[in-house]
């Protein structure tokens, strides 16, 4: 059985703020913890499992310390757990380094400008790493990256993608060489654009879009055509169709 | 004040099956009401809400009955709400008649296999508006497109998008003149596809893709390369980048 302060230790990771002060994070479940055994057995600093899982996956969890597992019965798991369905296995990791806030990305990049919807920022994340896109320079409003909602909905892709927060007006003040792409509902249809090769695409907020104030940095703005009715599209969705059209395939 | 049997009965519209058995479903917050008051006020039949959103929506509360209409206070609205922020207003809107099982939808339509996420089938029946499908034939897996959260991720599209719940693998055993591109990893790629202008697109389930008892209908298979590492795409997102690619633009 967990001790208290240690389920008192792991639940207060699921706030930011303890979050930071520790540099760790959690992540939850059998298939994303499977991924970071794999691609960064380094990066986790506790494991947590139930026994079912752990005699399933003897192998894999040879990549790290025995010292670090924990098996732990499933009314633990949910103790510790910020799913309603706890899922077998939860664990502790360590942040990874960030790049400095002024870092000028290579290849094209995406802008994020107050992506505040957990699910959409996670998602987003799992795209760009499906069109390998590396990079993301993300506004101080958008989602924290480690927020438990944003690591699940991005299945793993946390471990390719570098997310970086920095102001957007800041950055772009100082980078005035890099071609910047707006989507925006009154730009150029992605339909009749050129392949972008290099730069960033800036998605701007789920209600209020790209900041005004943005604007004028950027060399292009670009619109997905509506054929029907409805308002929006989701930014998730939206950054996507996006990609899909003006990256070089 | 909100008497206890109100509070219950609109508690239990929060599950099918009293759904179903009154033939009526939630809708909450400004937005959503706003759109329903304007474009099927006929619709409605109950309006609960604060006093400030009533105040600034004096006209359109106009065009439904005052006796549907019930000023509530926040804590009454926090009773019959689904949200963790309850948001002003919510409503009982009468379902609206369901197409045939048998239907064949005109032009392009969407076929869904097993979409079990509640988000990702909202947010698939607000994509299909935006690019003016008007017809979802949605396996009996499906999420119920009256869940709160369906519901609220569609964004108002369920008014314009006509969604059949039937037997796909029925259907299309009576169907065989409909043409069928089945959205899988390993068909044509989207970026090579000519234009679909009539039959279906056939989506599958979250995890499990489309059911193979249903791939020999199909005309075609086609896919979203991938040139990233994510091991796959969410269904909503995929939808997207599919149907901005395969329709006629």
């Amino acid at each position: 059985m967990l001790s208290k302060s240690r389920v008192k230790y792991i639940q207060s990771l699921y706030h930011k703020k303890l979050r930071d002060e520790e540099g760790c994070f959690i992540i939850e479940g059998p298939k994303i913890t499977e991924e970071f055994l794999l691609q960064a057995p380094d990066e986790i600093l506790a494991l947590y499992a139930v026994n079912n899982w752990l005699n399933n996956n003897d192998i894999l969890t040879r990549l790290i310390s025995p010292a670090a597992i924990f098996p732990v019965e499933s009314a633990d798991l949910e103790k510790i757990s910020y799913q309603k369905t706890p899922n077998q296995v939860l664990a502790i990791v360590q942040k990874k380094k960030t790049l400095p806030a002024h870092t000028v990305p290579s290849g094209v990049f995406l802008m994020l400008d107050g992506i505040q919807d957990p699910g959409n920022f996670g998602t987003i994340i799992r795209i760009a790493d499906w069109f390998g896109i590396h990079t993301l320079l993300c506004s101080p409003e958008c989602a924290d990256m480690y927020n438990p909602k944003v690591v699940q909905s991005t299945m793993g892709s946390l471990l390719r993608v570098n997310v970086i927060y920095a102001s957007l007006e800041n950055w772009c003040k100082t980078n005035t060489g890099t071609d910047i792409f707006a989507a925006t509902l009154y730009g150029k249809s992605i339909y009749q654009c050129s392949p972008i090769t290099r730069g960033a695409i800036l998605m701007g907020n789920e209600s209020k879009g790209v900041h005004p104030s943005l604007l004028h940095f950027c060399k292009d703005q670009i619109t997905i055509p509506r054929t029907g009715k409805a308002e929006s599209l989701n930014a998730a969705v939206a950054t996507g169709i996006i990609l899909s059209h003006v990256l070089a395939h």
